[in-house]
């Protein structure tokens, strides 16, 4: 589990890395430095939405663990993601029937990185995220999770739905948060529990939602359309502890 | 309730409105313009974080409404703040007992926004804020509140802990949130209720802590120290929500 930040200098370094589509938290820019490679480097910062910090040289020699940098340095993070049996052994040597979120196209890496804090503060015991069409685990969302990234297990699949099947056959039973279910106070929580939350804008997919057992909605009584994300899943993942607690 | 965009146009009035300390929420400049005073200007926009937008001539002049822009459009928001009377009445036109949300110091404007959302979804007739020491209604706020600006009233006080006690008289309880509190399903929060939400390091205030009637706290189980701000805030608004509906 957990991170470890890495650095990228040098002038070919910085934009190879760039090239070949690795992500890049920050940049350090020695102040001044204006040649072509710069102006390229800055480009792409731009493009990628890169923030860079402009430097003197003497700070930058500080940053530098190579001592090569010629006035850029990049900053990237390598993330390890879990296994699902990692997730299932986490429950297992808990004592605790499975609690686990599976988050079916998050794109925003607040919502991700929300949504792992309330994970890992709710009990669960991992978060699963689809390899595509979703944020990953970026600075952002290991910055956002306030640590909890360095305890909860995140796992990557490649088929959510195929993912749900499996995990069915274990004896886990799902829930997928959606406008049009039933109350959630209505439904039964307890057990071996997977809880889907949907992408921001159009909700889980249809073959998730079909693989689930239950459809839970939070009532709603106001004026426009939906709860921001993270906010959803954090009051579907207490409707859980409660019933969990209180059952 | 609600806000409205407007435009300040020209090199002089959006170097005032700088000076003068008016929010503004983004900057049209046109594209090559980089005399002294357009210097100056993107000085304070870096100094403010101010988006930049570098556009045409011809499309700035789309954009003016008073055709006298010198190269440079800021567009600025006026927020209306409601008065706490206005959020009591919307509970006694609605016919139910007033729930009201009090935030002690919010500094995100992601969370504001996402907990003025969730303040309206969860049916509450209001939010409170602190003129001092807290993000106000921005255009962050408005966005990422996903329309709920418009409806949910927002008012703004000098002194929490003198609301409090203002709104105990009305009969009003309140309920304030604290990792130290008691665990929020064995509290009572049906009835007139006042929940109080602090700052996102700090907590609440102790004389606004002082004030409140009883003290909750969200059940955590994990490794590290606390929920975001408006998860926090979302799951302890459900709590009251499922009392009311259920309790």
């Amino acid at each position: 589990m957990g991170y470890t930040e890495f650095m990228i200098e040098g002038r070919n370094a910085v934009t190879e890395a760039y090239r070949s589509g690795k992500p890049i938290d920050r940049l350090y820019i020695q102040d001044g430095c204006q040649d072509g490679p710069v102006m390229t480097i800055k480009r792409e910062a731009k493009k990628h939405d890169t923030p860079i910090k402009y430097v003197t040289k003497e700070r930058l020699d500080q940053i530098s663990e190579l001592g090569k940098h010629q006035g850029v340095i990049a900053v990237t993070a390598a993330y390890e993601y879990a296994e699902i049996s990692d997730i299932l052994g986490n429950a297992v040597s808990r004592g605790e029937p499975p609690f686990i979120f599976l988050l079916d196209g998050i794109e925003d890496p607040h919502n991700l990185g929300a949504i792992i804090r309330t994970a890992n503060l709710a009990g669960a015991h991992g978060v699963i995220i689809p390899k595509n069409r979703a944020v990953g685990l970026t600075a952002t969302v290991a910055r956002t999770s306030a640590g909890a990234l360095n305890y909860t297990p995140v796992a990557r699949v490649t088929n959510m739905a195929k993912t749900i099947e499996d995990l069915k056959k274990e004896g886990m039973w799902f829930v997928c948060a959606d406008m049009d279910g039933t109350v959630m106070y209505d439904l039964d929580l307890k057990g071996p529990i997977g809880l889907v939350i949907g992408n921001e804008g159009e909700g889980a997919g249809r073959l998730v939602k079909e693989k689930c057992d239950m459809i839970a909605s939070i009532p709603m009584k106001g004026d426009i359309d939906s709860l921001n994300a993270s906010v959803a899943a954090g009051i579907l993942a207490y409707e859980i502890v409660r019933q969990r607690l209180r059952g």
